[in-house]
């Protein structure tokens, strides 16, 4: 059995994602990042950085007592090579997976998360910071449609843990602003791959949750306003 | 023969910095992003996100052509699998030195990234970037800080592949006017690893070209104000 801290949210995805296309046992632990819960001592114990998700096997690989991982990318490259798949074995294919998966966690994520802040949640209008990321969020996904032109129907070849990285991410688009009728490769991706029924279940779990919207208290936990030594969180 | 497609930054001391760890015969193929190289066809051709670090390795681990990788997390783990050093080879070992990589990797190195460009390089001195950023840079120190209080010498336990991509970031801490003395154990850690000679030789790589300074010309090609269709680079 493995727990998931999770919270639903793109990084949060990839790993629900990730469990239901693997069809591993799982239970869910919310982490309500709006009530501040990745600040509790518990929880960082499990995740340093304070940032959901963060996985406990119960049943590691390689025997012994249970295995805490933290940071997204890490949790996908574990539970690939647990259950050996969605990476390749070799490793030319393996690298071609991890080097885009890098990419989302180094580039995609960090950048359209700053975009987001300054697009939509930030108190004050900074025209600076919503050209600069916005740009650099359309060069991502400029990459991103470039390289699906050449390899067509997933990222690295066959669908794998970068797919399940960079697809929730994309999945924000709309409220991002970004049109994917100027990304065409990016688009037929999206459509394939949120037909998956395992993307399907995994986007869907604790939808209830972010149903409940994020009030205005939420918003001054997550961008550091009622804590004073607390950190804004710039890439949720 | 590895070719490493490098210029005298943080992201690409990592790489020049494993290399002198592991004593790999490399070769340097300067990418100057000051001029514009990263932008050029035949370096997209192995990079397609238009950044260095990249590598191309002539003897690749599992034989067969030669084979190129970019994101400085990928080619540190291609470069550990390779040599078989700086990564433990038990998994609990494995996972804890990748999700430390993944934390500079997703959290570290893009947000120092951008408090550099706020504090440093935006031609806006714009308080609500400066602040965001600054708190998020402190924090994550933080975080570093309070693991190697725990963990004692290393990140991840013993010296690893996580620290070479650590490093290089707090190599700047000076210019982002971020003090050690906050961050005991951050300091301690930091000579420590400094000491080491792979450490030196891999951080004097091309020390020469940085020397020149930043131009002003050089500014707008990196900040994506020369080239209308081009990105800012918000994470060098």
């Amino acid at each position: 059995m493995i727990d998931l801290h999770y919270w639903p949210t793109p990084n949060g995805w990839k790993i629900s994602i990730m469990l239901e296309e693997c069809g591993l046992p799982y239970r869910t632990v919310p982490v309500n990042i709006g009530k501040g819960e990745q600040f509790e001592p518990g929880f960082q114990a499990l995740s340093p950085n304070g940032r959901m998700p963060a996985i406990v096997d119960h049943e590691p690989l390689g025997g012994g007592a249970p295995l805490a991982i933290f940071e997204s990318g890490a949790i996908l490259l574990y539970l690939a090579e647990k259950t050996g798949r969605f990476i390749p074995s070799d490793v030319r294919g393996r690298y071609q997976v991890t080097q885009w998966l890098m990419w989302q966690m180094g580039g995609l994520g960090p950048m359209l998360g700053q975009h987001g802040h300054f697009k939509l949640y930030a108190p004050e209008k900074i025209d600076y910071g919503i050209t600069r990321y916005g740009n650099e969020a359309r060069r991502l996904y400029g990459v991103l449609d470039r390289e699906l032109g050449k390899t067509g129907d997933c990222v690295a070849g066959a669908y794998s843990i970068a797919d399940m990285a960079i697809f929730p991410w994309v999945m924000t688009h709309k409220a991002q602003e970004i049109s994917l009728d100027d990304y065409p490769h990016v688009a037929r991706w999206f459509a394939t791959v949120r037909a998956r029924p395992g993307v399907q279940a995994g986007t869907a779990l604790g939808k209830e949750l972010r149903q409940q919207g994020m009030s205005e208290d939420a918003k001054k936990v997550l961008f550091g306003q009622t804590k004073p030594g607390a950190a804004p969180q710039p890439s949720q």
